[in-house]
């Protein structure tokens, strides 16, 4: 994976994807303006979208369509841009999905498929459907063409005038924050913010190799993968990501302060990033400029469901 | 009121105040790409807090302190930047205010009076505390300096790289409107959105004067000023706003678009400029480039309230 891919995959989604915007404010109790990217305002309410259109776009789709397993938000940008391209697509969601994101990807009109357990069981079934259908399955971060599109974010940031030294990332199965090592390269400082409860990449960096964790809290649906992905895994030990977490508290308060301060309404995911500067988790050098990634707004109950 | 009082207003303001950010998005149903500016994430969730900041600025704030009448908003933008600034504040709402704006306006720490009544009834209670305390009344919308720091929003917005031939503003008492037309002073096309159910300036257009309106409606505690302001009025027909209504149904649909397709979560007011278009109430001639302003989010019930 090298910038070039990631570029390749700029100009690819270009037309499909919404160019999120940013703003630098000061707040949340914090002493020091804070970068931001509202990335939940992307198609579906997350980042996924980018991947999955680099996905579907990057090669052959089989007539048998996309299958994609998710806790939510990537089975609705595989089913968003599966029906925006004209591919059928069959989408496996976990239970813990909840309401709000099972009703997105119904509206797509998707073949969807609530499979009992966590993430890692609707990955089960939708490779099972794979093997069966000969769909192509976009995997939901651990295959560089989902990478090279979450890459993208980061690449857009800067053209947008990014100015921090450091970036803090919420991680779930990787695919967001190995798009950002990849493009950035060591060029600014990345902080990988997990919850406690759901810390697949600490683990590993801890085991000195990608380990099964168990995983639940309040972003788990978002974040609950139960191993980080190899990708990530070999990008975040190769650029040295400082990893930090947070707890599920933390992450309510940052969720709460972002509606309150800023009129943002997010999932718990989209709010863990924010929770690792507020909490103290991770506390930046004097005069060290922080930037957090918005990364999804797909939260439940939805308020106008 | 000419664009150098709206240059020194910028420049008062500016450490005060957030820059919000902008974007460009297809969808909403419609053909052709809208550019928005997302000021509700502006402190206290609208562009209010632009003015107030301004007055209180301008002068020497007595020691009485600050009064202001307000659906809510206003109210809440004084009350802000009263606390900002050092100043004693206090703020009149009328009970349709509702519940999510009185607690916004609580948490300040302001001086909150709740009037029974509409607007109006409120106003002519702030000006009976003004006579008798001597603290300096800001009005909602109808004082140069209130309406040159509403300005300052259209010349961030052309800083930001604005390029639409077309604004779209959704209008209550006049005073965000006015500030965009003292600022454009003609170079771009800007069309008043009002709910058909509070419409003081297309009545006063109708009619060649400002009249007396009954108001009501989903976006009553936001848009419903029983008469649009002078500066206002005098300002739509220097420039020729077009004036344009919408149903609350329309309303209501743009608010749900804003947030299923763009996870911004506004108050109906917020909602109303966009309404105009995804309505038909306001339709772009062939290659008219079009902007929608986001004014305000302080929805209620409030979703984490």
């Amino acid at each position: 994976m090298d910038r070039q891919d990631i570029d390749a995959a700029a100009a690819r989604i270009a037309p499909h994807v919404v160019r999120t915007p940013v703003m630098e404010v000061a707040g949340f109790g914090l002493p020091w303006p804070v970068e931001m990217k509202l990335e939940q305002i992307q198609h579906t309410g997350s980042f996924k979208a980018r991947g999955a259109f680099n996905t579907m776009l990057s090669g052959k789709v089989p007539d048998a369509g996309l299958v994609a397993a998710s806790g939510g938000n990537h089975g609705a940008a595989v089913a968003h841009a599966a029906r925006a391209l004209g591919h059928r697509a069959a989408i496996f969601v976990p239970e813990i999905a909840g309401p709000a994101k099972i009703a997105l990807i119904e509206r797509t009109g998707a073949d969807l498929h609530v499979v009992a357990g966590e993430y890692a069981n609707a990955l089960q079934a939708a490779q099972a459907y794979e093997a069966e259908t000969g769909a192509m399955q976009i995997h939901a971060y651990d295959s560089p063409a989902t990478v090279a599109g979450q890459g993208t974010c980061l690449r857009e940031w800067e053209e947008q005038g990014l100015t921090a030294d450091t970036v803090l990332i919420a991680v779930g199965g990787g695919g967001l924050i190995a798009g950002a090592l990849a493009w950035l390269r060591g060029a600014r400082k990345v902080v990988a913010v997990e919850p406690e409860t759901s810390c697949a990449l600490n683990a590993a960096l801890m085991a000195g190799e990608p380990v099964d964790v168990e995983v639940s809290g309040i972003a788990a649906n978002a974040l609950g993968a139960r191993r980080i992905g190899r990708i990530c895994f070999d990008l975040a030990r190769e650029f040295e990501v400082q990893s930090v977490l947070v707890t599920d508290d933390a992450i309510a308060t940052a969720q709460r302060a972002l509606w309150q301060e800023r009129r943002q309404l997010v999932e718990p995911a989209g709010a863990a990033a924010l929770a690792a500067l507020m909490s103290g988790a991770y506390v930046p050098a004097p005069g060290e400029r922080v930037a957090v990634l918005v990364c999804g707004g797909n939260i439940a109950p939805d308020p106008l469901g």
